[in-house]
């Protein structure tokens, strides 16, 4: 595996998603991509070989809330024209994941060494976007505050069925105040293609969600008295129902180190 | 007191805004006006003196969500074209309340005897509106199941004051499921002349609401394990500060029997 390079001072914070997605290919970055190119579409990272296609396809089609399908490759094409001009999937992700029959095989920088003729890439929109916005309308984020990984949940709702891909939706959650949380329905609401308006709203159990201090993926945060836990459809759903598929080969992004496009947040709200 | 002459089977029940309104000015029908016209616009009233409408029209402003103006009269005159070209503010009511200094005087079915030359009318959206949509998309509404008045509560949320208008704000609740709530934020949010989105959803303790099954106004209705109450603002706020503020003359509509206006609700909704 690749050492990590951190963005320091000689490289400067990427304004753009082309600045992001070079800071990877030419400087090798490989740490996350909060923070970078301000403004921009991150999206989740899903490859697969081309047998696997139609069913993801189908899958993505039935559960559009965690899977919000943002960009489709043609197969064997490390291009995809319509979150970017100038992309390349083998090197613009700072780190990668690479999956042989559902066990973790690599995590490298790049994927020259691992790239098929049969890959088709997946972009799926990240609840990065629609985040900004919420930022932007006055709140606060407690995992961003915190300075933690939103927290995430399986639950007991099951996403619909497509060939091999089944499995429990899993959510991520924000406490908010009541007030907020309906400004927040509103505000998502107008990002479908990140995710969109909340699943849930208050009272976690109704979902199968026995205690919010134990999240099943990232890091747990205070909620308030004065607070009520809202929980959105999570694009971590597609990873961990593609592992539980166990492929005979698959490539994901490493947590936190996503695409970086050239699509703006603004032009994903439908109002 | 006029008696009631409630919609039996000699009336046919008024599909249209006029017709409700010459059920009530010329067939002397003084019933609720629930059920109503369907589709068409249904107001809240209140009529003042000269003297107090520069305060009331600026406590509306300053408070639109429980104070929705769609229609105001000039002084004196009997007519709000903006809502429909024949309607007599005097007659068109099934039935008025008229308050001197406070203190209920009068229950007519008409204001001939209480017209004034000073008078000015206000309607004021009303949830009818938000509800009828809300039960297009599916949804149960509990009072109306219930077959009762929707649950109200004077909240420890205080209205911004004007002149001698000042007071808690009245919210109208109903309990609906998570995914309900979250839906009904999104559709109430187009409905923004008939109090819009809800102002609080969860935890009534945060609000001043001691106990949900102790309602102010209205009938109490239940909530159940897999639901929350959500919160609207509600044209009851006006009608308790007009009370509170005991003016020398008023007149407002008897409860539940609306003005009926040729407006539809469709066009009410902003999206």
């Amino acid at each position: 595996m690749a050492t990590a390079t951190m963005l320091d001072e000689r490289i400067k914070v990427p304004q753009t998603g082309l600045a992001a997605r070079l800071a990877a290919r030419r400087d090798h970055y490989d740490g996350p991509t909060s923070g970078l190119a301000p403004g921009f579409v991150q999206a989740n990272l899903a490859i697969l070989s081309q047998k696997l296609v139609e069913d993801f396809l189908r899958f993505c089609q039935l559960n559009p809330k965690p899977c919000p399908l943002i960009g489709v490759s043609a197969p064997g094409d490390w291009r995809i024209p319509a979150l970017a001009e100038d992309l390349d999937i083998r090197t613009d992700v700072p780190r990668y994941r690479v999956w042989r029959d559902g066990t973790l095989a690599d995590e490298p920088q790049d994927l020259m060494g691992w790239w098929r003729d049969d890959l088709v890439t997946f972009a799926i929109g990240c609840s990065f976007s629609f985040e900004q916005a919420l930022i932007e309308d006055g709140m606060e984020l407690r995992h961003i505050t915190c300075g933690c990984t939103v927290p995430m949940y399986r639950t007991s709702i099951e996403t619909m069925p497509a060939g091999p891909f089944r499995g429990p939706l899993v959510v991520s959650m924000r406490p908010l105040k009541p007030a907020d949380a309906i400004r927040a329905v509103q505000i998502t609401t107008r990002f479908p293609s990140v995710h969109g308006a909340p699943i849930h709203i208050g009272k976690p159990e109704l979902i199968g969600i026995a205690d919010l201090a134990a999240p099943d993926y990232g890091d747990a945060v205070p909620v308030g008295d004065d607070e009520i836990p809202v929980f959105w459809a999570c694009g971590v759903t597609p990873q961990s129902v593609i592992a539980a598929a166990r492929p005979e080969f698959c490539i994901t992004h490493y947590p936190g180190s996503m695409l970086v496009t050239d699509r703006r947040n603004a032009e994903f709200a439908i109002m």
